[in-house]
Order: C-alpha cells, then structure tokens, then sequence
C-alpha cells in the first residue's frame, strides 16, 4: 500500500466538489487554507508568507498558484491542470494581482465564486489585498460550511490511513507508559517513546511512507504538561515536570500518515491509586461510556453532548466540567463537526471523531481518555485500541 | 535565568502598544493571533475551534476572552486585568457575541479599534461572525503592519531567548551530521539527534525551561526531504528517504525556548564531493556572503536581495534562483521584514534574520546554509555558529 491519497481518491473529490458548485450555481471555487488544498489536490506544503491560492472553475483547467519555490514540487504532487508560479513575496509586484488575473483568464472573475477565505489569511508576515478588492466584479461567497461537509465524511482509503495511524499512536503510548518512572521528567520520556515508535513505523511501513505533515513526522506520544497537579489544566503546554509517585497523567499519542492523524489519550496514575483518584477516574469513564453509547447514525452531534452533560449533572460533577465531548478530526486534529450542544449536525456513517469527555479538580487532577471512533451503519468501530481500565493504566512506583 | 518572558518585557510591550494606540487615535485593540496574544500577554496556547481574543483598551482594564477549558490555565499565566470564559464553541450561545458585549462594556464598541483581524481564522473547524459583523458602531481598523512593526525589534530578553535557541539547535545539528550516514534513513537520525540534543538540553537548563511552543518542544534537527534529488526542492516534506554515498543533503536545526526560535540549516554532502558539487556549494556561500556584507542599519530590506540578485546575474545563476534571501524571526519561523526585492522596510538594529539563499538544481542537488544574524549598530552579529566551509560539513561515505 501506498501511503498518499490515490489518484482515484483525488478525482472523486474533484468530481464531488464539481457536482457541489453545480447545485451551487457557482462558477468555481479559490482555496488558500494549506488542508482545503491538500484535500482537493493532494499537495501538502509547509504555509508561509508566500500565499498559495488555487483556483478551481466548475468546468475548465485547474491552476495551482505558487511561489517559485513550491513549483518543482507542486508539479510533482499537485493533482491539478496547471501549476503557475510568480517569484516571490513581496515581490515587485503583489502576488495576489496576478492570481486575479489567471481567475479572470478561467471565468471566474465575473460569477459566482466560492471561496474558503477572502483572500489568502496565512500570518507568516503576509498582507496583502482581500480576493474581493482584486477581482472585483466576482460575487465572492464563502463555502467553507460546504467544505466541511465534504471534509466530514471519510472515505475507506482515508479511514484506512486513520487506522493506520491509531496502530503506531498505540505504540509510541505502549512505550510511554513503559518508559516513563518517578524521577524523570516528560522532556525525556516523549521523545524517547516517539523517537522509537516512529523507528518501528517507518521500518514497518517502508519507504512508501510519508507523513505529509509539516509540524509532524512519525509517530508520537506524550504529556505536554498534564502532570500531577497541572493535570487539570486540559490544553497545558510542556512543562518539563517530573513524574511523581502518586501523580495522575493525561496522555495523547497518534501519527501522521498520508496527511492524516489519530487521537488516543489516556489517564494514568503512577503508583497504587488511592480511593480519591480512583472514584474520578471511574466517574471519567462512565462519562465516556455515556458519550459511546450516545453515538448512532441518525442522532445528531449535540444529543451526545446532551447525555454526557446529563451524566455531569446527575453524578454532581459540573464544577469539574471544562470542555464538550468531542470533534471530528482527519486531516486536522479538530475538524467539525462536534459533540456540543450546540451543534445540530446529523450524525453519519463515514464520520471520524474523538470522544472524550474529562474530569478537571483545579489544584489536584486531570482525567480524561481521548478515543477515535468511526461512525459504521450500525453504531461505533473503535479505531483506538488502548486499554481503558486503571488496572492496565497504574504504573508501578 | 526563568525561560519565560519576564513581567517586565510584558509591561513594557503593553505601554509601547498603548502608545502606539494613542498616537493612532484608536481606543483599544482586539487581538485574535494566538502570535499577538502571547506577544502582549505571555499567554502561549493551543488554537482549535473555539475562539480566544483580546479586548485591550488604550485607557482601561484589559480582559482576555477563553473557554472555560482555557479558564485556569490563563489565570496562571496571560498578564491582563482580568480573564472571562465561556463555556464552548458552538454552545448555545455563538462565543463572539459575548465578547462583543464585553468590548462594548470596555469603551470599544463605538471608537476606533485595532484588530489583527476581523474576527477569529481559527480554522480548526470554526465558523463565525466578523467582528464588525457584532461590533457594529466600532470602526474596525487593521492593525497588522503596527503589530509588526513592535514584534520586528527584539529587546535584549528575546534576543538571549533566540541565541539560546541557536545553541540547542548546534548541537542538535552536531548530533544529526554525527549519525548520519549511508543506508539510515531521516526518519530514523533526524528524531535521534532531536531526541538526544532535547535531554541534553532539558538537563542543561533545568525545570525552569519551558518550550512556550505547541507544536515543537525540546531541540531539532532534520532533513525534512531534502536528501538526494530532493535537496533541490526547497520546501520538500519529510520522505523517509535513505542516505546514499553521492548525496547533496541539506539540514535544519533549531530548538523552542519560551516561545522563541532560531534558524540554522546546512548543505553537507556525503563523500568526497565531486568537482560539480564543489562548484555550486561555493557559489552558494559566495551568495551567502554577499547577503552577510549588505546588512547593515540604515540599509533597506530590499537592498540585501539585491545585491544578491545582482550575485546570482552575474555568476549565471538565475535558472537555480527560488526564493528571497531571508526574512525575520523570532516567535513566528517566519516573521516580517523580508530580504525581498519588494520589501522596503530600513534594516534597524535589534532585528532578527535568517540569511538563505540557496541554488537549486533540479533533479540534481540544492544548496542552502541559514544563518540567524542579529541586526548591530555596526552591522551583523551571528546567533547560529555551525561550521559553514565543505571540509566541515563532508560525511564520510
């Protein structure tokens, strides 16, 4: 198996998305964000000042729009008509006039134009006109919503990469949890277990390989600071910390593969639990079991959140409620739809999402298990595998 | 020495931006770049869908604006007046029209307000409301070019965090040319080296180092792609390609300290390089050379790119031009100015650059060193201080 998307996967989302404008009535679609373009094209390139734009008519030749820099490569990648490339930001001339310019030459300069942004947004120390004051007889018309809804439906190739990608998060945790003891510290610990999970993946995998990932490569896992105490804040950053006897842990592992990613966090206690860490993490899980349970083609997004807000409430638990119950993820590591109560989207079969409800004492601990499931015809397939229990979760002191 | 930004550097920052407002006119600022937000605040955080903003008023209490699973963690460490958080992105109630309320109880709902934005780009899955869209007696001003502007100039604090930055990078990258050889792969030295210099350095600097980054944390080093042929292709991802005798390799290194960054890539080859690759690996640092001895204050951006354009004409070398010759950094790995032919931004002292152009041969071999080079009252000092000469960077085959 090769590990980037088939030729045959790229042109089902072009046709898709050819279909979409169609209903849309719109005459075709400019995309600058780095995963809209990697979804509809396959080529996956690290954003910086240089905006990249693409430009997609409903019938006619595609053009991608690089900097000089990218043209080689988007040309080997880039499942597109045409690759144009300008010679860099700033420049003489601002590249976003001439990208004007090639959408005028491919009828998009005066229809309707569906766009995931106006214009590119990228940071970097980019600025530069929206699309709107360049082409400006277009009617402009964000489509993200309808980007997403493409986005949120796995195909089997992509829930293929996503499988793949829990089975060396489930490694790289393996190793985690093996390696890590009171008296190191996480710095040393996350690495090491990425470091060695990655070495097993790719020797596995083989040199078809690609992580398509700028920000990673390879497997990995890790705290990023959910240590002891700091446990309870559930987005730390790394902090460094040593590991303790007596600490509860939150963890999270995946890899990349094929531009696609996985979610598996675990909670684990380091030493004997004691009855106070016991009672929370049986109350973490339940919260978890809520949410499973919840989850069936047909039923929408925020009635799983309804239920583990249910579950809170009943077992007297808001004060330690910080965050909903879950999100999509794929391409990004949060993708929509979510499992909030406030979002109304149904359910389906192809749908990928974390599901992960926690447990936040400030000041003492943190309990959360992430779990990436697949939403089947008939409920949930796991595509996490990692033990669940404290048993399997207790590291020895 | 603590790896985070003092509170000092965060109340001076907070004063020079009130300043800047006064002189603008403007009643306050929003900020939405998690970028801006840790500039003024120190407040370092993982983006996802659900939205976090700055209201900061010329004149008043500063509020930052997080979900409640943000809550704590930002008590802990944004310095502002005070920290409000809702519960969720969607929720029942869309997050951006609480914050409007809360910019209109803050005297910013009907003056002049800068923005980074307008709204919150998160990606991530979000959709949302702009901000004029809920604020719609204030006069939305972009801001952008003064928010760069400020980051632009490093204080003596982020300059000591960016040369310790360049030391990890040194010996991650010392560590990367040391395991590197034919038969491994990148995906098996690159994370070694990484790992290794990152333990090293986390014993070095002790439990008051702190990444302050989500997406790196510790020291690296890697080839991200660029080994063989592939070293031709500036912005090549990770291939998982095998090192062979022959090959053209170029690197990058680098390490997180307290939300900063640094720069250092070479070009080594593995063997005894070959007359062919001499040849291009001294035009290369001819270039290099060039860029070095055009910073200097009161010069312009744009004239270091010159004069190395003006290089590359006169030693036949356009067809293997791709890109400018640097750009700024510090907490962005790329940040405005540029060394663009386009970008006339006056070269002042207390700049950060890296200095890179690079000669690319297709289906051959590319050639890039980067350098990050602090702009002097007299000229350059160099942060990154890896060997630049072939002998040094020549791997035994």
């Amino acid at each position: 198996m090769a590990w980037v998307l088939s030729a045959k996967e790229l042109q089902a989302r072009q046709g898709r998305a050819r279909d979409v404008l169609g209903h849309r009535g719109l005459a075709g679609l400019c995309l600058f964000g780095p995963t809209h373009i990697y979804y509809l094209t396959g080529f996956a390139f690290i954003q910086t000042e240089r905006p990249i734009g693409l430009a997609f008519p409903r019938n006619g030749r595609s053009i991608l729009f690089v900097p000089r820099l990218e043209e080689e490569h988007a040309h080997e990648h880039a499942r597109v008509d045409e690759v144009e490339a300008y010679a860099e930001y700033p420049g003489r001339i601002h590249p976003m006039r001439r990208f004007a310019e090639i959408c005028g030459d491919l009828g998009l300069a005066s229809g309707g134009l569906g766009v995931d942004s106006d214009g590119y947004g990228g940071g970097y120390g980019y600025q530069g006109p929206k699309l709107s004051e360049v082409l400006r007889d277009a009617t402009i018309t964000p489509v993200r919503p309808m980007l997403e809804e493409m986005i949120m439906i796995k195909s089997p190739e992509e829930v293929a990469f996503i499988r793949e990608s829990a089975k060396w998060g489930n490694l790289a945790h393996t190793l985690l949890q093996q390696y890590t003891r009171p008296g190191l510290n996480e710095s040393e610990v996350s690495p090491r277990a990425s470091f060695e999970a990655t070495q097993a993946m790719v020797r596995t995998l083989g040199p078809t390989y690609r992580p398509l990932s700028w920000t990673r490569s390879g497997a990995h896992a890790g705290y990023r600071g959910q240590i002891g105490r700091d446990s309870a804040i559930p987005h730390s950053l790394t902090t460094n910390a040593v590991f303790h006897a007596g600490d509860v842990l939150v963890t999270g592992a995946g890899a990349s593969i094929g531009g696609y990613g996985s979610e598996l966090e675990r909670t684990m206690i380091i030493g004997k639990p004691d009855d106070r860490q016991k009672r929370y993490f049986q109350l973490m899980l339940g919260a978890q079991e809520t949410a499973f349970e919840a989850i069936r083609p047909g039923a929408l997004c925020r009635d799983v959140d309804q239920a583990v807000m249910q579950y809170f409430e009943s077992h007297d638990l808001m004060a330690h409620w910080r965050h909903h119950t879950g999100h999509a993820l794929g391409m990004g590591i949060h993708e929509a739809p979510f499992f909030d109560v406030g979002d109304p989207t149904p359910i389906q079969p192809g749908m990928v999402f974390s599901v992960e409800p926690g447990v936040y004492v400030p000041g003492y601990a943190g309990f959360r298990h992430s779990d990436t499931v697949l939403v089947t015809e008939e409920g949930i397939e796991f595509l996490t595998y990692y033990p669940r229990d404290l048993e399997a979760l207790t590291i020895a002191a």
